[in-house]
């Protein structure tokens, strides 16, 4: 069985991960939804609602079998080591995602030799989409609806409602 | 079983090919390394020399059933489907490889929804090598040890011999 | 009245110069779509069956008066200053674009400073079109209904049946 | 009559601004310059600073009704959109402005494909050129008599003299 | 005697910087290394915890009079001018550290013309490395030994021992 | 004494060139132009006319002894090492300059270690300068006076006259 580790800051899930999620299951039996405690960024969504928004966006795959979601904060490659994952998903949109993933691809492969870093490249509908824009778009009150699945739409807007 | 094609001109196949097959022989069952004919471009080899070569560096794989060598000149992705290839492997090493690759890649999921491309970096050690620049300094007569197997070395040396 | 010239080869005119086009009406009140000899590559289309092809294609705003469509071979500025336009329109899709287009854009600029390059971005989904992966999918036999207006496509077929 | 946003931060407008100004008001009938809240970063002169300075800057401009200035908080679509606006402007001098400028103009074009995102290159003289880098040159106490308006190195000298 | 200033943060050296150094003082004669105070940013280690790290790194260097050790917060090319420095070290390895390092080599030559920026490129096996990828392995655990000198080492452990 | 080789096409030597060289000559006592053979492409000027202009454009220099001007065909450490030479000097404009250059200089270290490329930013009035705009541009019958010294632009009209 081949298991892959996914791992991002995931605050909030947009259709882009989704995307970069649905073709990662056609190369691997397993794929571990990492979700990243980030220290130096402050998410809007906290850990349990970034997991619980991923769980509910995919609870068929959960239920499946094919997709696990978990938390955690230390080292990726000793997470991947762990959970017995030979490869780590990024996905890539631009030039400026490009050098920052070769940088953290060839720092893995430094650390960890036997995990591969594999890159796939989202749907160009997806290509301009980031977690970032999205909450910028909400904030502003522009519509999310083609951005983001229901649920994280409406977690977006209640979250956005409360803070204000 | 999934099995993945390895497209490129293999003009001759450098230790930063072989790099990227040894990776993806973690990821895939079998790999078909699949030699186009480039139509614009007279390359140096033939492609029965380039295939050759190939097989001779990767007898050990081919004895597995691990890797199959196979040339083709029309859509990539009718080959893919032909061979029942649920992946096309890339390397990536710097941003123009990254633009040009990724407006392949774009193109291809357009033509064939169904079959993946897979990004895999190179060691940073093969970060500055491809073909061109292989065949360009033995042209010159620097020493290519480091950049490409015994056997691509010494064809290099013969051809351009001949080619004086 | 404000006049922009669109230069390009258009080996041949695909739907992501066409979506630019369109844009550029909303902005000038007449374009000059300004066919380029390339005295470096070959076409596969000669000038006078660029143009025609622009022509069938564009016929209802030329017919309106908003588009003209010339052939021209000489420094593009002194072909602005004669049709008295105000500005060159140039798509930009990607790095490797933007690089090009800016030294062409800073060289115009010293040459004639009163004639300014606009840049206008292709929908998303044009991203990876250009007129060479469009010939080259076509020649290969993919196919191009997508990319190209239904006389273009014809235009193709007949063109690289005839070479065979 | 044509009328473009011409939005930034302009904390404070530098020469390089003001050429891009100067150029877009060859194309276009009114500017509207928008001045940005930007809620993630505390700008060094407040919003009616940065207004009067601009005010000050294009009073010739202003006075002749081909410029407003006005500061805007919400969806720079929505405020294109209330002042029939039919274009934003937008400054390219680097590969990093592109990547970003190009995922805010798809971004925007799937808000609202009525307005055309345009850019403009400044003059190679301006390309090292924004404001982040004025006001770090002027803190270390450099000449910043090239890169902005003399009642902007009056502003910044004053600013910075008051906050040390 | 030719003398050049290596400015940055080195918060800490690492090895990527050491082989720039080691480059730079096959051109020069003397090499300032500069550390630089960044008010924006909050450093690991204090300005005189970074200058006594690379004192012990390069004492060797120091005892030749090839490498002195200066911190410095005002103008680099005021600096540079006071030392009669006729050149400014940056090391290069990525596209991204190009576009901010051209923009402020522009900067610099036109504040100070007689001042040459002089780009370096580190050694392929340090294109990945630089302090803040280093911090980050060593916080989450990971072992930094081939990353940096072994003072430096210990000395990333102590302190982020003293702030767990 | 510390002497560098500045190597290129030189077909023909622009401004852009010179200002490179103008700084390389504040760093090192002696630099000598390389003029390479590139058997792909047919240089308009020969080697000899392109060394022959050089000649005349630095003659000051070359009467000083702080210039040299040679052809070289093979591989460029070797001539660097028959020359004595610590450095390989290169002008960097461009992101694209920047990942061949990259690639050339990690090739040259990889083949001779002891051999430095060093890096030069040109003058912004010459980041959209190259030897191949320049000759389209006097063939297109555009003036080129800003952009090669006296003689250049004398033998480029008389050379592209003489192949009407």
């Amino acid at each position: 069985m081949k298991r892959a580790l996914y791992p991002g800051t995931f605050d909030p899930i947009t259709n882009g991960h989704l995307d970069i999620l649905k073709r990662a299951l056609q190369l691997f039996d397993q794929i571990v939804v990492t979700v990243a405690v980030n220290p130096k960024k402050t998410p809007l969504f906290s850990m349990e609602e970034r997991i619980e928004l991923i769980q509910d966006v995919l609870k068929h795959e959960i239920g499946n079998n094919r997709v696990e979601v978990e938390g955690f904060g230390g080292l990726l490659i000793d997470f991947a080591r762990k959970k017995k994952a030979c490869a780590i998903i990024r996905g890539l949109r631009a030039v400026s995602d490009f050098e920052y993933e070769l940088q953290m691809a060839l720092m893995n492969r430094r650390l960890a030799d036997e995990v591969i870093t594999v890159f796939l490249m989202p749907h160009e509908n997806y290509s301009y989409l980031n977690s970032t824009i999205v909450k910028e778009v909400a904030r502003l009150g522009g519509d999310v609806s083609d951005f983001v699945p229901p649920q994280v739409k409406e977690a977006l807007l209640k979250k956005l409602n409360a803070s204000d």
